[in-house]
């Protein structure tokens, strides 16, 4: 496998990721998934309320995290341990997306449009 | 184009970004970026706890988007508004991880290494 | 002032300072409140969004000041920060209750309610 | 009991309940409470980070209630719900301070301090 290659498979979790959510939403509507015992099924099962609070929570104990590393000038194990609550809120993004009929690639678009357009002149242009 | 080959090129957009990131932080810490002109710029200049403040707001407007999106049955631009704010919540993502010394590649390898493993299982071994 | 009444009249700031956003509502809602001199007005002006964006930026900062206080060894300054933060927070709450026609003496009075109910038990009312 | 003086006892709740807080803590110090029946004792021995992710939460969740409200167009029940969410919020920012060695009388006393200080120059204050 070349250097080439395998950043974009690595890139391809998210959409391999967002396919098992979206499978698992599937399932939970069509009355197979098991909310005792899958996560995800429990979250969908919940709802909207449910999946949005964890995106709040989530992101809530990804700048505590940030300051523990910080404060731990970036031990290795603070830094696993902020990426693990940024992989957190992603996912719970990814839960999201599928609850509300979108996709990860809808939000990479997103911003793959806004690429090339920056600073102050794309933040004015998103707040207007 | 082979359909294969447009969703990793769409995904690359991830690292594309972050690449750009890492580069408005390297002229910053070099003394070479604006901060008046460059909206990256300007929150690296803040420091931390600006551009952790960031995720903790656009994670409520991602919240109060899907609401609105929700309230509305789904109507594409309230759907468009939901796709900005994730695009926003993420964004701030990588400027954090910028901020912090790491990559969104950390990420999506953490998402990938739990992929598979799944449910309820998974989520006691996060929180043990 | 003896000691008894001293903590009720503290008590009562947070009825004055009610007093005092609901006036300014009254004055934004008759046109007659400058949102460019006035900061409540401003928030009013700009809506139900605007001002609930602000209690997920405020919790995020109390969030990050309370680990500043921490690692500081909860040295005086970092607890005036804290203090701050919260009341930043608070003070947005106020905004919000007045926008939704509502006042702290109905939050109070809920704790209240709550009151003498305590623990797992009252915690497993709260979410049935 | 006249009008005057009930308001006053009703924000005393705030007093009342922060000493309930601050002796459930204390007996947690003491090693006397028990985590498995107390909600507030659970919450100390947690410490923290858990203390602090529900302000995130509960930030979330009064965010939520308040899009619901608005769009019930502010019925009896879904304000209600609001005024839970911020009882919520409030009641866990007791905790919080609480766990910082920080009363609530330290937040009404910074309300207080402000009050009188308005608008526009007031934030340029806060944030210089």
């Amino acid at each position: 496998m070349t250097e080439q290659t395998k950043p974009n498979n690595n890139m391809d979790a998210i959409k391999r990721l967002a396919d098992v959510v979206d499978a698992r939403r599937a399932d939970f509507l069509a009355g197979k998934a098991n909310p005792d015992v899958s996560y995800i099924a429990k979250l969908f099962s919940k709802g909207d309320d449910a999946i949005l609070k964890k995106i709040g929570e989530e992101a809530a104990e990804t700048v505590m995290a940030a300051k523990d590393s910080r404060f731990a000038n970036l031990a290795p194990e603070m830094q696993s341990k902020l990426v693990g609550e940024i992989a957190d809120l992603w996912f719970h993004c990814f839960v999201a997306l599928s609850q509300f009929n979108l996709r990860p690639e809808d939000v990479i678009a997103e911003l793959e449009r806004r690429e090339g357009v920056s600073g102050i002149a794309e933040k004015a242009a998103r707040k207007s």
